[in-house]
């Protein structure tokens, strides 16, 4: 196994089989799929449903699914749109950041947090993605709180 | 927004328009899933093909789709229990543990670590899953390294 300090991020690598066991410290990420995330994450900070439209209309599939624990499970741009309006007067001032996005073969994960409008964090979480062929996200399924732990 | 520090465990509920968020804190979890997640963990740990085969019959849908980083990407029993037997392989002796699944619907994540046969953590990870109708495990995408954070 090989460890590297590089920028301020540990890389490892190891022989493997059928590849290569690579951790994935969010890397910087400029490709076509981190601005579908960004803009992802732009439209849920859009409080006008036009301007969200547009914006979905650019990163979100026509079929898209979305779900996560509140328990929201919807399907399509408008249902989507509908969902983040409820968000954005639940929390009205407030925002959502995203980290840079992971990914390999059509999937991938960013993680993301919700801050009030006096600034303060309100909850953290990560998203599952998947990416239609054109590049649109196809699929979100959103985690709330930290990650489960390992038994030690 | 409530908080609520029960059995070591700080659980934090929401008032949100089409339901609830909560963050989800490793929860003592009891159900199929996490069974069948726990099963799929043993499949990563037993060396013996025959024995591995009755495991993943339990756990893993014949359609079964599996992609990590590595980058495997594959469907089916015999494809995964190939794909493992080259993982135990290069770590004989060690082993791979895995925490309690969070779900919603029919998603659900649980993280994992890789341990040598000395003892020592090699790598660490985090698996998205889905489950079929029936159950057993239809998806698996594996993510390596710690999660991308959020620029503060």
């Amino acid at each position: 196994m090989q460890s590297l300090a590089i920028g301020g991020f540990m890389l490892v690598v190891m022989a493997f089989p059928v590849g290569r066991i690579e951790a994935q410290s969010a890397p910087a990420d400029t490709s076509g799929r981190a601005r579908v995330v960004a803009g992802y994450c732009a439209a849920w900070n859009e409080p006008d449903p036009t301007r969200r439209a547009n914006l979905l209309r650019v990163v979100w599939d026509t079929e898209g699914e979305y779900s996560d624990p509140t328990p929201a499970n919807l399907k399509g741009r408008d249902a989507l749109s509908g969902h983040i309006d409820g968000f954005l007067k639940q929390f009205a001032g407030g925002s959502i950041r995203c980290s840079a996005p992971q990914f390999h073969h059509q999937s991938g994960r960013f993680t993301w947090e919700i801050f009030a409008a006096n600034g303060s964090s309100v909850v953290a979480g990560m998203d599952y993605a998947e990416f239609a062929p054109d590049g649109r996200l196809r699929r979100i399924v959103g985690f709330f709180g930290p990650l489960p732990l390992v038994n030690k």
